[in-house]
């Protein structure tokens, strides 16, 4: 029976159950729990986690003095953004965790009304942007997408030599960074074509599937992170697209690196699937024989993640088709994992602040429909994807959605959910 | 004779001075007025203008309600930067600025015991790093800088074509600006020498002279901002120092850009000089045969800013050596100006937020003494200079001070001041 609170093993309350309907054996079990933040009847934002098909609203939760005995500001379950609740420690994260498990679980009757109470439908809620970091990193760490990629930009191309030795990134614009549904601009942009530089829409507008890290806490200046303290420095993980104009890409990036390509729109997923929720998700990394001691670590800091990225045109959705499944890739086939690119972005003693982002790079994998984005699939464009509306992609059209979702086993054997991000191509304005 | 506060025309203010000793006729007249942060008293942060030897701390003065009414929230004035105030209007910030020249003029006696209780010493004064930019964008637009650093690496290297099309850039670290005077810790990083990559300190550690553009207001995702409306977006300039560590750079720049031979360090300076300061120093920048439309303006968007780097070691510093003056650059010289970088950064729909800042390049001239980095004035190292203490500099050693200064013409005739940026290399750590 149910103690203080939080007092019942969280193992006890993930065997119990949730009593929210339907949230057992789903995507959103007790024993996933992901955080977002929605905007709020009283004109505000709340923090939320996703229980079944319900949201438990965070600050409505806190007013009820449920949360009172734990460390936290109640300022933050207000935020526009999960920063506020990310400065905390992980042991502050790991109380918040078993505090929201137990108060969801069927083990325990006493609460049970007053948690009701902070529940909403998850249809129709209007779900922002989590993040809001100080910096963005983007890295490029799966050996597939960087081989495809080279081959699909120059048949005879190689991978660069410094690739095997270290996670290679860049960084990318924090303003641009927006929520799951958000319609995508076509921008604007300086490509070359016959013998001279235009100005038009982009023509080769792309995706590219990843995985966010989602930092907490801070170091000072000249602070590196050992890659084994992962976990202390990264709360969770979230689906991302690095929205991508190759044509500009491929015209503007020497030598400083891609700039407008990307900098237009980076979509972020509306839920951060803690760590604590991803253990059975854990794998070994590949040993890469060329890495140096600071990027070596012992720890299975991999995930298993199944993702898969979806298409639907403008007509395909008037015509009632659903969208068509173009990409399968498994997260743990990634060359670098997190904690590798977690000790090489801050090996140059680089400080870092609750909810920095750095996102993995293109997922992709060995095989041929495991590519992460339209420069791989198509070869640059080329070989074109037929779609059930009977057109065919070599980029992004207006009107296409692009959708990208991710599982994980969990905790309490059933499939969690990342949710899915979707982003549709508006035409250029 | 003063009517109602600010009621008095800017120009007869200006040529009436101030009433503080030594500001008529310094770099910190009447006609300069730049912004900065301060340490205060009661432990936290004032906003401060420079005026003479003394800074006027505009929390202490809106308190005795001569700024009352202006539009202002007084919450600003003990911001921690000046994101609070640049949020304002071009129209907000003259009004400002109007009030700050008529307060401080020898014209008005009536408010001047509350203002001259406002004034503080500058010397001993705390001053902080000003700014707390969203995004940090640098670009590459020295003409001088980009020829003379390809032949520094490779001495048949030319220009990438894109070149002159564009105003190269990249985005950069923000977490990791900091003000002037903290020192500067030698990152580690990877290499590749003999054969093999290694993780060092760096061994080629360097500096970049570069001016600072400090941006007001906000603009939504998908907007692009013409170049001919740069004085509506931008708020005024600061001195730069875009520390690099040319090892890592050459090492890890293919294909993805400069990363960690950045990230370690961004200097800005403690004064924000408004554009509103600077007409008296705006030139017409030259034509540019190959730029398309996007890019062109014809407004005189160029400054002349008289910019000077000087360098003292540690030993020289000990033995009361002044620092030796190592470049003199004229910014006018830049090829891309701030507008057209403006219009570039957008040109993608790129939103933007008051107090982003980006960043001209390394600022060089013609001339042999016009270097704004040792990898040009020392052709990647090997040409070395010549210190007073005996010794030569290849690239920066541990002790050494980067000391980099700018003037220009003011209104009143008088150069105005950016103050000095002064950083001081540390050990690694």
């Amino acid at each position: 029976m149910a103690g203080p609170h939080g007092s019942t093993a969280p193992e006890t309350c993930l065997r119990a159950g949730s009593f929210v309907p339907g949230a057992d054996g789903s995507g959103f079990s007790l024993a996933n729990l992901p955080y977002g933040v929605a905007a709020a009847k009283d004109g505000g934002t709340h923090l939320v986690v996703a229980i079944g098909g319900q949201a438990l609203d965070l600050h409505v939760l806190a007013g009820t003095g449920l949360l009172d005995d734990l460390k936290f500001d109640p300022a933050i379950w207000q935020d526009s953004s999960l920063n506020g609740l990310l400065r905390y420690s992980p042991e502050d994260h790991a109380a918040l965790r078993a505090r929201l498990q137990f108060l969801l679980s069927r083990e325990n009757e006493e609460t049970r009304a007053p948690v009701e109470a902070a529940l909403l439908e998850r249809e129709g809620l209007d779900l922002l942007c989590p993040l809001a970091p100080g910096d963005f990193v983007d890295f490029y760490s799966s050996y597939h997408h960087a081989a495809r990629s080279m081959k699909a930009i120059r048949p005879d191309a190689e991978l660069h030599p410094n690739w095997t030795h270290m996670p290679v990134g860049y960084h990318s614009r924090t303003g641009t960074i927006c929520a799951s549904g958000q319609e995508i601009i076509r921008p604007h942009g300086q490509s070359f074509a016959k013998g001279a530089p235009r100005f038009t829409p982009s023509r080769a507008l792309d995706f590219e599937a990843e995985i966010g890290f989602v930092m907490c806490g801070q170091t000072r200046q000249g602070t590196r992170i050992a890659a084994s303290d992962f976990a202390t420095h990264v709360f969770g993980l979230v689906l991302l697209n690095d929205w991508s104009a190759r044509d500009f890409q491929g015209w503007e990036s020497t030598p400083l690196g891609p700039f407008l390509a990307k900098s237009f729109a980076t979509q972020v997923g509306a839920w951060i699937v803690p760590l604590a929720a991803l253990d059975g998700a854990r794998r070994r990394n590949r040993s890469q024989e060329d890495a140096l001691s600071y990027l070596c670590h012992d720890e299975a800091f991999s995930y298993a993640l199944d993702m898969e990225v979806a298409l639907r045109s403008a007509a395909m959705r008037d015509s009632g088709i659903d969208a068509q499944t173009i990409a399968r890739m498994d997260f743990a086939e990634m060359y670098w994992d997190g904690a590798q690119q977690l000790a090489h972005l801050t090996a140059n003693g680089a400080s870092t602040r609750p909810g920095d982002l750095y996102g993995s790079g293109t997922v992709s994998g060995p095989n041929e429909d495991g590519c992460g984005c339209l420069l791989e699939a198509t070869k640059g464009g080329k070989d074109v994807i037929a779609l059930p509306d009977g057109t065919a992609r070599g980029w992004l059209q207006d009107g296409d959605e692009v959708i990208i979702g991710a599982t994980a086993k969990g905790a309490d054997g059933a499939r969690l959910s990342f949710g899915t991000l979707t982003g549709r191509v508006a035409p250029a304005v």
